[in-house]
């Protein structure tokens, strides 16, 4: 079953207009939510981000945040109480194609949800990446649709063996990757690039911010060049689907010792006890 | 009529998939050609841009080049001897959603041609423009569907009373429109930002620059900053609908005298002679 407009319909039924300014511009945002046996995480902080990227872009929509989360509860249910991922996007709607926003227009909504099971090997194990430039345009903050540099991106480190590219900006600045936040850890302290328009506010990296200051661990935001990032002890990534997942290589070197570092590992087993909890209590979020 | 993979069919025809990468990602290019009288303006300088843009984010076509020249030559058609537009697009096919290049995929292929009648008085009278930070992703000489950031600033400059806006890169470096390239007059000499990853090579502009040298006035590709571009003697856009059209205030102040300008005026003359010459011999290019 897909969320298409408001309903649960087959996926026949979804007819997506060649008009859409989704399908010309990319003219759009989504998010993707985890499911933890049935249970939508963090559902409120993703629903959060999902409307300021819609304010960002000026799509208004004409169901509530009351009935989304409504509509995004029975499209998880449809999935049972497995783990799994949802996906939603918005497009600000069907239009005669011109750059400029039309004067009647309604949003195109369109979602689904798919089983998912923890990759546990990348999270124990690790992955490796690859740096590139950043070539993204500036306003990463929001989940846009225009994706096509990240997907260039994601490509070009595949090709190359890793998993994952690490961005870094022309002036030396290490954004994040193509879709997911980065994080480094030196002499036991993280560090990670602050929020504003070159990375995108993750809600993993929310949800790690917090587990480090329960556990006392420091955790900084400021940006760090190539460097910092090549001499870091630890480099993990955060994102929805991958939680909290060591890199051990960049570029073919070993990251510290070349093997998944204890702050990471510290991180993994809080994040996994708090993923528990939620699971037990049948809510979105332990806070 | 609209031109779907290959065929010239009817709109209830086309069937966009919510799984197209175009859709998720704006994983896409796109070409616009200009109909005088019928006749497919600057055809191969289009086509060789497109194949360009295709190449650049690696999308293969199970159509060759010919057989593409003869699909914009029969929807063409369809609009008869009317001026007019021809917009094509192509995304890398339908997937399961996943960043990482689908390992089968088959282009997808909509075109679509309208009339469209010379914009006669604002090619005529110009238009006011406003200036905005640039902040698009650092390959905008590819053609792509991530036009995002393109419609933000038209609609910011619509909202402001103004046509278009003059996009600023935050090191002061004046780079293009939203969907036109710049060119500014002082003392007598046309200059504009060089080809290269922070504009799109417009075939428009290509024809001004050839017309320039016919006319023997200077044309220089070199950056320039606000400073020169307001205090330029005349400002002008090119795309392939409005030909070379003046900017006659910035921001609110005029240009020069806040009237199109004798240089402007000379190409623009030029230009019309030479569409007449297209026109009256029935082929795209006088070259």
């Amino acid at each position: 079953m897909l969320l298409w407009n408001g309903k649960l319909v087959e996926e026949e039924q979804v007819r997506v207009s060649y008009r859409d300014r989704g399908y010309y511009f990319g003219d759009g945002i989504y998010e993707v939510f985890r499911l933890y046996q049935g249970n939508l995480f963090e559902k409120e902080a993703h629903l959060d981000r999902l409307y300021n990227s819609l304010r960002e872009i000026k799509i208004e929509l004409k169901w509530n945040r009351e009935q989304l989360s409504e509509m995004l509860d029975e499209l998880a249910a449809t999935l049972g109480q497995q783990d799994g991922m949802l996906y939603i996007q918005f497009t600000r709607g069907e239009a005669k194609r011109a750059h400029i926003f039309p004067e009647v227009c309604e949003a195109v909504m369109l979602g689904y949800c798919e089983p998912l099971a923890r990759p546990a090997d990348l999270i124990e194990n690790g992955i490796e990446a690859i740096t590139l430039e950043d070539i993204r345009w500036l306003r990463c903050h929001i989940k846009s649709l225009n994706l096509l540099a990240n997907t260039l991106a994601k490509q070009e480190a595949v090709e190359a063996g890793a998993k994952e590219a690490i961005l870094i900006r022309s002036d030396d600045t290490v954004t994040e990757c193509t879709a997911s936040n980065l994080l480094i850890v030196k002499d036991g302290v993280i560090y990670t690039h602050p929020n504003g328009n070159l990375i995108l506010d993750g809600i993993t990296k929310q949800v790690v911010k917090r587990l480090a200051g329960e556990l006392d661990i420091p955790y900084v935001e400021q940006a760090f060049g190539k460097q910092q990032l090549v001499d870091a002890d630890e480099v993990f990534l955060t994102n929805t689907t991958m939680e909290a997942t060591p890199i051990i290589a960049i570029d073919g070197r070993p990251v510290g010792t070349g093997t998944p570092g204890a702050v990471t590992r510290r991180l993994q087993v809080a994040y996994v006890e708090m993923v528990e909890q939620v699971v037990q209590k049948g809510s979105s979020s332990v806070i």
